[in-house]
């Protein structure tokens, strides 16, 4: 039997005191940070890791069977601290260090301090990863450890969280353990449902969870209901925990007003006596998990697909690619939101239909899903239109804090889809994945390029954005050709070029047409293919500059942080750059009258470059 | 009594016709677009529209007392087109111009066509929209007139909806009648829980929703529904209408491979055999409104609270300021994500609690309830830490589409926030609002320029962006400054002047101290406060190149898509600009440390004109 056990009890409780008291001196001393929202959950946290439920080898805090846990409200983060300081894994010394710049416990937990599944802290984001964890365990390495997501209350009303409780249940995750800790009040007053357990247990439950409701400061509770979690088959469960916030500390037990704040260091011994004696010596240890292996992701041989032909979609040329390198990236697995025969990651699924998981129109939850798949070594392939991309612009900004490893890709960029119009066109794509620490920003142009950038993708460790396009387009490279993140092609090259033309993706086409016209008329300009739009060629553009003087850039994207930014961003001040980009609302229309309309066309190319020349 | 009577039945039924026989012809011509999803709906909204249910001036359609119809399932357009067509708006010759390039009927509704409440087409909007305009009849207005929702089966698996779903509970708006079309297929295959109505009752009623099952191609039950509904009180009603994908044509009806694809004109007149003869001169009319006034909307004077202080945190400065204008701007309505006591917005919250709306921390449903509230002519001021407006960036995107009119506030901006760490950084927030059609984006530096420009904000119609610091900063301007949307501020300017600084928010501060410093090493350089990063003062920028050569940005934001990439877009070859901005991942730390770590400081600054001055 696990838990529960008399004497168990009251080395938990000297345990939870020793973990309130790490709370309240750490954030005291770094004089902020969020001590109230950690105490609430002491009991809870304190069972699951020293009651015998939670498996961690804490030696090795990658190992592929330990269990894990979210802390989805990060702002608890001192709770999180405080448990692997009870753990041994941190010193009081260190504890103290919170929040100090270059200290590995930052004010919300980071991959910094390895005991974290991933950054959190902007809330309603745990649950997802917990899915993606989850997934990864049952369907994929097919390993018996746990995933345990800490919940806050405030946090409930964030849509993404709902996102998570569908697919859970979608995909019986009976190995999800979640824990809601309803301390009644958030920021700035009380909850929606403040105390009203009943309310979430019966929203949750509507939703074919199982639901157990318990006071989350009596360790009998708790334990019978981590007991009863561990034994339900075929869907995840939420305990419904009614919690203080503040508990332990009189002064600010159950306060409003006292969110986010430390404890003034002339209050700290008061708070310190209601919490009595502490025992730094008491024994504590967490259970140790059965040694594994993981499904081996051995795939059997296949043929690949070569790309012969004279016109293909990108987006096509994507679906085909993930085939393609799936034997030399077994860990590749493809996530769609319900639009898999647009962005063709359909063409993977029919083929391997065990690496594909289906995570319907809910794009938030789809890339804290591939957070979670990618904390356990995956390698996600995220789809759906550039435009909704934009959906879980927050999950991607959080995904660069996590060091992760998630490629995202968006079919039906710029106003070159046509006629079903503006809400569905990228525009904004590059811009948001621009802005993002250390991203790459791949554009191709055509099938052969597509296929050979998603491969280096997928052998490039980071996340890595790569924009498709939804007509199709020639096949302008030889299968021989080799391209680098950070690379480009200079397509089209004299001695006598009057300007260069940068481009990527459909707008290069427009500029081969721009190159052929004008050399009609017998002028000559240089056309590069900016695929990496992060990192960009800086070489390349300041050659062009030094040998054609003006560029010109032309984009399918909106004029800000897009392709002609990121070009002007690296160019120098010898010679000016002219940005064509998207600056008028889109309609429906052919992709040719629009990309006309929008001035990004060949004939607009031509028009800015006979307009240089005449200066 | 409205509806249900067995002529009126029949008339129904013969307007049925009428409606399906444009969504073919139209959709066939186009060659594209989504008559599967359109038929489904037709008994439900024709029903609606010419069951005496829904009230509508024609030749009015913004008037106050109108009720709202929503398509959230955007892609449907062609059945909202066809229902103004069979009610006269819409001629034969004109619906045939549906998806052409310049028509009104565009591939995705927009505000271009009259008849349209706003811009749908992304998936999991329209909801909180309705939750908005339902809020303003409600609680503003205090106008008679109900909203409803047309909501797609598909999209109920995006978080946002049960976000509206929780908000509109809370806020009892029992004048939101949503109609659920539960056609079983997606985009790609069956939806997450097909044809199981009692899935969908289940769920949406655990969160208090009145619930009614019908099948959805009965007027009979479909009359029955809207009567009830509209004697609902204290909660919103959700109709959950089981119908059939295609409906009426038989080569379609509830076949998979069929979404978003026209009929081809050779299968067309099968098709039209399906639905029969067709009555074009039946007679249809939509019921009236009643008149009514909406609810003056005039407040007391008050007095208004002068900034007379040495060092405010512009976040205060906002919520003061908004209290100071309400006078001259009675249409404005305040919302925040469960942070006001951060963002300031409390300040108005206090004084004007009817105008406030709290909105939890749901980001994507207080930017569709702000939609809803502009469309009905309000000026909504919205904010959230400006990290987690990322969360609502696809509403954000498509509230460009919808000609509106909300002010984003975003605090908390760059790593001078601190202790908190990255998650609750805004590094990417000038990305995501500069890349929008015709956005305003607004940095303000001190408490007096605040006041002024969030009054400037609320005086120009359309989407403007400002963004708060957390910290207080000094106060720099006089209170009798003017300040523009498009302007910048010249702070610093001598002849002799080595270099120019442009910054704005915290960095403006750092440029000031560099400027004292440089000064005392008689070293002159210009510092521009570049307040409106959109639109940015090309005169002022091009002066300072002509007249000091070499132009320095900082900024407390990621360098891809912020201020640097703003000034250099318009910055000439006359002189190189260079960019201070974040590029390394932020840790927690204290303010200063970070400006410091990023190089983004005083001591930045004055490292990069010293060494633009050894070159």
């Amino acid at each position: 039997m696990i838990g529960g056990k008399l004497e168990k009890n009251n080395n938990l409780e000297k345990l939870a005191k020793l973990v309130r008291y790490f709370i309240l001196v750490s954030t005291t001393k770094a004089g902020s940070g969020h001590p109230s929202s950690s105490l609430s959950a002491v009991e809870l946290m304190t069972d699951l890791l020293f009651g015998g439920f939670f498996k961690f080898n804490i030696n090795d805090p990658s190992y592929i069977n330990n269990d894990r846990l979210v802390f989805s409200k990060g702002h608890a983060s001192p709770l999180l601290y405080s448990l692997w300081a009870a753990a041994g894994v941190i010193t009081e010394e260190e504890i103290l260090t919170l929040r100090k710049f270059g200290s590995r416990l930052e004010g919300h937990p980071t991959p910094v301090f390895p005991y974290t599944e991933a950054s959190t802290g902007s809330l309603g984001q745990g649950l997802s990863i917990g899915v993606g964890i989850s997934l990864n365990a049952k369907y994929i390495d097919k390993l018996p450890y746990k995933t345990y997501v800490l919940l806050g209350d405030s946090e409930m009303t964030e849509g993404s969280q709902w996102e998570a409780i569908q697919i859970a249940e979608y995909y019986k995750l009976d190995n999800l353990i979640c824990i809601l800790d309803v301390n009644r009040l958030g920021q700035r007053g009380q909850t929606m449902y403040g105390w009203d357990i009943e309310a979430y247990e019966k929203r949750i439950s509507s939703f074919g969870w199982e639901t157990v409701t318990i006071d989350g400061h009596d360790f009998k509770e708790i334990s019978s209901a981590y007991r009863h979690a561990l034994q339900v088959k075929g869907k995840p469960t939420m305990i419904i925990a009614k919690t203080i916030k503040g508990k332990g500390v009189s002064s600010i037990e159950n306060k409003d007003g006292w969110h986010g704040k430390a404890l003034p260091a002339d209050k700290l011994d008061e708070a310190l006596a209601d919490i009595g004696d502490i025992d730094k010596n008491i024994t504590k240890s967490i259970a140790e998990p059965d040694k594994c292996d993981a499904s081996s992701g051995e795939i059997k041989d296949y043929d690949v697909t070569a790309i012969n032909t004279d016109s293909m979609s990108t987006r096509k040329a994507y679906g085909i690619a993930l085939v393609n390198i799936f034997k030399k990236f077994p860990d590749i697995v493809v996530l769609d939101a319900e639009v898999s025969n647009s962005t063709y990651a359909e063409i993977f699924k029919e083929k391997f239909p065990d690496r594909y998981f289906e995570m319907y129109i809910a794009e938030q939850n789809m890339i804290g899903t591939a957070l979670g798949l990618a904390s356990r070594g995956k390698i996600p392939f995220v789809s759906t239109f550039a435009a909704f991309l934009t959906r879980a612009f927050d999950q991607i900004r959080m995904s660069g804090y996590s060091n992760t490893n998630i490629k995202f890709v968006g079919s039906h960029a710029g106003v070159s889809i046509g006629e079903d119009g503006p809400s569905q066109m990228g525009l904004e794509d590059i811009a948001m994945f621009r802005a993002q620490l250390n991203s790459v920003v791949i554009y191709p142009s055509d099938a052969i390029s597509t296929e050979k950038l998603v491969e280096k993708a997928a052998a490039h460790y980071g996340n890595v954005y790569i924009r498709t396009t939804r007509m199709d387009t020639p096949v302008i490279y030889d299968s021989s050709e080799d391209f680098e993140i950070g690379g480009s092609k200079t397509l089209r090259v004299s001695e006598n070029d009057k300007a260069t033309v940068c481009a990527a993706g459909i707008t290069l086409h427009e500029a081969l047409k721009a190159y052929d016209e004008l050399k009609k008329e017998n002028i000559s300009i240089r056309v590069i293919d900016v695929y990496s739009v992060k990192p960009v060629d800086r070489e390349a553009i300041a050659k062009a500059q030094e040998e054609t003087g003006a560029i010109i850039t032309v984009e399918d994207h909106f004029a800000e942080g897009g392709l002609g930014e990121a070009v002007k961003s690296v160019a120098s001040e010898k010679s000016p750059v002219y940005m064509l980009a998207v600056r008028k609302i889109p309609r429906s229309g052919k992709p040719y009258e629009l990309l006309d309309f929008e001035e990004i066309s060949s004939k607009a190319i031509i028009g800015k470059v006979k307009e240089i020349l005449a200066k």
